[in-house]
């Protein structure tokens, strides 16, 4: 049976390397996946990566991992990119999964790759789910699960 | 008569299970209509959830149902999101129902529970109206109807 | 000669039943357009509300109408929709005359019940200008005509 | 030979007949062309007044004229005209020379009609060379070129 | 074997000249290619310029080069054209490479011009590697390269 793409859009912008992370967890994951990585100087770059992921490439699914800065600048710049992730995902159909890491998350260097780690793996998991198991979703929606951080879990009165 | 589709699409990042409270609302309203759940992680899947249910699962008319955190980043993603939710309905010329509640909306989990229970509820009524009663609408324009809280009103002179 | 079909849509959101005055105006105008109201819940409706006006009941121009709250939140929903009104007009080729009143436009509930009533009657009339006399618009450009208030007027050095 | 269309879009909210002006100075520059006017009410409907002049009249190219009043509803309303503006542009593959003026540009009423007078020829101007000159870009780029006031001329070390 | 063709697409707005600068570049990197520089007034031209460099000169790949003035209307003028050249790369599905200098990325002209050369050279070096060696981007995915200033480098723990 042939392996389903999976596209990795990632940035030489970014200040670690969460395309390998999340690579590393897909293939954990199973192996009737092949990922296609595609690596792209910034953020703002990704969606069309993306349409090229899917459009030349024949991805069912792709990520799309970003990194922006702590300046206003960058700010706008993720928010641009964002859009362009929905309209893309909306003109294939098919999904993007964004994980975007913003450098002002974290208070100390350890602890931003940690939400980096955190974060990338865990949005693997998010299109293992997508691909192959559905209803995972269902079972937990509306369970505050967050990816980068411990979940928040639900809210109880 | 083969029964009418209606997607529910929602997200494992809420805290508050809205698509359940909408479906039941829905399944109590009428036994026309087969509910299509569909959730994904977060707000910004949203939009491409709804193409695809549009699209693969032949629904009429969609919910989207988002919780955005209480962050400046938060209201972004929301912002990115029903952006993608409108255009996604400009593309396929049917109705979206956005239902969004902002976690900062109530002072207590209680009333934020009541908030989500009371728009869901009254969303999923929308839906009914805008299937099989488009008049109900149009009896209540301009009477300042919300979800989520009391009706404002209509302004008095 | 069939008439010409005019879309009206609105909003049960809304506090103020501009619809009806906007359909008053119309009728009051001309004998040779037909009205076809469509109501929805809130602002962010009225885009794909407007598509199916245009696609399904054939009408040749549209008016938009809508009332955001004072709240930030409102001001993004207004936003949101303006930008999907423009597109659905991109889409079809067709006007769509953007009627929106916010609620902290004027002090006094009787001031905002007769801003309503002003910039609804006089978008009507830019809607009968537009199906029948585009050249009323070109002997008026520059001329710094408002609907809701006084026109500001050309400015004199 | 038939003349070029230029599609002059301009609005009865502005304060400055802007469009009389553009016209004025491409019909001094050239005979080649024949300039098609469509005033509308605002700023919102300039977008598909231009998609309206490519599609039904056939324009080659046109130029959009808007002037925002001061308020903040203001500038949010000129930055929905200006994305539509640009996404009519990506449609039809042709140029719309926005030529927006804030009332806030200039401190006294002659200062702003002067400010409209010198932004509306210059970009009549521009218009001419996009259609006859493409070259005269070329040999001005990087240059600091302004409409509206003195150009701001290349940074020198 | 024919050259492939680079879009340049550049502004009369900007205060310095990198539509230059990144043309030298590409032609000192590789005799491979075409250049075809497109200059228009401003940034919000940008993205039909790209358009047109696709669709009517075949280019393979463009880059848009930009200045924003200092003021806030012109960060909203380059969030616009930001916006079109993401959805002009998602409708034609190549790339183009950003490349905008904000006049207050840097405390005086000297620096200003090094910031405009640095980043102009090093995005023509990415439409270069993403022409001929894409595989350069995944070696450098997550290292923190910056454009207009020396790499931020990965974050070590």
């Amino acid at each position: 049976m042939p392996k389903i793409k999976v596209g990795i859009a990632d940035t030489t912008f970014a200040r670690v390397d969460m395309g390998a992370m999340a690579i590393d967890e897909l293939l954990q994951l199973t192996s009737k996946i092949e990922v296609v990585r595609y690596t792209v100087p910034g953020m703002k770059d990704l969606p069309v990566a993306c349409k090229i992921l899917f459009e030349q490439h024949d991805c069912a699914i792709c990520m799309a991992i970003g990194m922006p800065g702590p300046a206003d600048k960058d700010k706008i710049c993720a928010h641009e990119a964002s859009q362009g992730i929905i309209n893309c995902q909306l003109q294939t159909g098919r999904h993007i999964i964004e994980c975007f890491v913003h450098e002002d998350e974290a208070e100390t260097p350890k602890e931003l790759i940690e939400v980096c780690e955190n974060r990338s793996r865990k949005h693997a998991r998010n299109i293992f789910y997508l691909l192959f198991d559905k209803k995972w979703f269902i079972k937990n929606a509306g369970k505050g699960l967050r990816q980068g951080f411990p979940d928040a879990g639900p809210i109880k009165a």
